[in-house]
């Protein structure tokens, strides 16, 4: 599988998707941890999209019910975003809105994991995180070092397609050196661009789950298109990125420069996306 | 009136402001949300004044007593900062020291609507927002969409200009693609300066209002040309970025080393700003 | 003293710390003021150490079991991360986890003042700050203005030597233009590295708080010699960064970029650290 060669079908419906989320700039609400708010909205501005970190209560839950997206990330979890986070996530099912989990660095962190079981009951439309947090939320390990993870996404391949049966999430997607998307009609498909300097900046795994937020607003009814395709998109631009960058400081600016100024055809020439044998092609490919 | 001659006399007020910036490095106290903290404190450094984000009970008031001007943004309003907001904002009007309120998101939003009519009640020096969430707190509309407003400066000018006796709030400053500032011994006054990269970064606007906040420490008698000459130095250090910049990304740095740099020449060779007929003049105009 | 010739011990004593830094990369707790969160989980990335921000209470202790180190800065002490504080520095006292004070702007600010010496009672490992703040915790002066210092390093020099004998504080870092360390079994020792463009950004000296405690992972019984190599390492990069840098925007990614690509080699040729007459030479001194 890992030698499967990379799929033009999916990189063509990924650039397709980056068009329509820079056509309609779908407002992202975000209930993100404190570290990384600043750099979650720019990158959602970058991509095209739009940011509202809207996570106090009695507005949170209002808020999700007219939002193109929510995400919901458990860092920092504080008393109020953790009941706002509630308060929205409800409000997302209720609504339709489409919303993401990221479960940051849980596992032993007793506050945030009870937090991501809660939502996680939820049903939330896409689960993203590193492996040993999405291995940690089902249930099937203690969880990775603090927010680094401690095995691979391959790691949690099993568990993500146990959970990906639609009753318990809408999409998987595991990040890593290579990235694992697993969804019912999506089937397994790895994303093997992007730049080990991700791992080296705080919140390039975070904004990726308002990036992949802000992907499910216009491919609502599959999440995980959705996923494959923000994963791609956030993984390409940091990649181009990292090209040009003289390490992880000046690869922030110009990973936002990369964002706002990423083509289709950047995206085709460059995307290393596969998929596993039996894997559904995704629908309304592109020439 | 948008055809109108930049005023030399309004630019060379504006270079004057920014060397008695320079020259007394005013403290600025902010209390503003958690996602342009950062940005903010960052703006006000490069700038050349100070910033402390005092923004828990029983020592946000004392300390509004003693800074050189107070920020209250009311985005991100935790239980904490929306008593520390109206702690500040009471003692800064019972001090004496010159503050801006600037009502993030203020409109469908109930919880900051309910504390920036609060704060407003208490009439800010100069009231700072997009043209949505003006005229929301004023009450004159149901505000925007998330942060961004729905319409242009200009249909806010009837609210802003009713609002400007002085009674209500000592200057108003609505942003948008040509900022409006109006206030009474001032008029109206428009700055054409800035760039689109203004909204596609956090805390383009939110940064302003600290800076406004700033340029009223060293003309507090004079809301209005305070209000008019920290929005162009703000929107000509932007504009100047990013005739440099490859994006939104390394727009940011630029922007801070152009607040940096920014010569009183500079502004006074970019500088847009035209004055409503009848509108005074600025006192202390520079040869 | 002032003209004492730069030690070629003590640089090549921080040129091994840093390499061991970067070969253990130390899981770091911080607990700090939500203003500098972003840029201080960067610059520890960037180092080649971990970060996580974890400031709820029930998770505060228990993690600051497992961290190699753990900071507590006083900035923005809101309720729960000042409860996270205590129960961090509590828990690190316990289980050995070498911990660093910032007592960020305490002096005249009620909350943080107490907090902070709450905390000195439990004797950290590394008290950090500038000279008015570490005045101020020891109860020796009333604190500076805002988050500046009114006063030098020099002048906090007979303070911390007091402080030093071990029972208050393991060692003391006080920063300024030319910052200073001082310690039992360390004595007194200057690092004159660094730009005062370190002062015209945000979290300059906060994120610095996070490199020493980094560093006091790979040399627990020695918290002075942590403390100079941190100082070292820090205003190092600093002042190579701002070479290249046109400003205090610029400046920040380079300064990112010089933290992650500093060599051995560059420590041993830039450090410019002396000791006074009567200090212990560095133990474990590289050729």
């Amino acid at each position: 599988m890992e030698n499967a060669a990379p799929s033009p079908a999916w990189a063509h419906r990924t650039a397709d998707l980056l068009e329509a989320v820079r056509a309609r700039s779908p407002l992202v609400q975000c209930i993100t941890n404190t570290v990384v708010q600043n750099v979650t909205a720019n990158v959602l501005l970058a991509l095209g999209a739009s940011a509202a970190m809207v996570d106090v209560t009695t507005e949170a839950g209002p808020f999700a019910r007219v939002a193109d997206a929510l995400l919901v990330n458990t860092g920092t979890p504080h008393a109020e975003p953790r009941a706002a986070s509630v308060e929205a996530a409800t409000a997302a099912v209720e609504a339709g809105t489409p919303w993401v989990l990221d479960p940051v660095a849980v596992g032993s962190l007793p506050v945030r994991t009870a937090l991501a079981r809660e939502l996680l009951a939820l049903r939330p439309t896409v689960l993203r995180g590193n492996a040993s947090e999405v291995l940690a939320v089902l249930g099937a390990s203690a969880g990775g070092r603090g927010v680094d993870s401690t095995v691979g996404p391959d790691d949690a391949r099993a568990a993500a397609v146990g959970a990906s049966d639609g009753r318990i999430v809408g999409a998987l997607a595991v990040s890593g050196a290579v990235d694992l998307v697993v969804a019912p009609g999506t089937g397994v498909v790895r994303v093997a661009n992007g730049t080990e300097l991700l791992t080296r900046i705080t919140g390039g795994g975070c904004a990726l789950g308002a990036v992949v937020a802000a992907f499910t607003a216009v491919a609502p009814d599959d999440p995980g298109v959705a996923a494959v395709a923000a994963t791609a998109v956030h993984t390409i631009a940091a990649e181009l990125a990292a090209a040009d960058a003289g390490g992880p400081g000046t690869f922030q600016p110009l990973f936002l420069d990369r964002l706002a100024s990423l083509t289709p055809e950047d995206v085709v020439r460059t995307a290393r996306i596969t998929a596993e044998p039996g894997t559904t092609a995704p629908q309304g490919v592109g020439a």
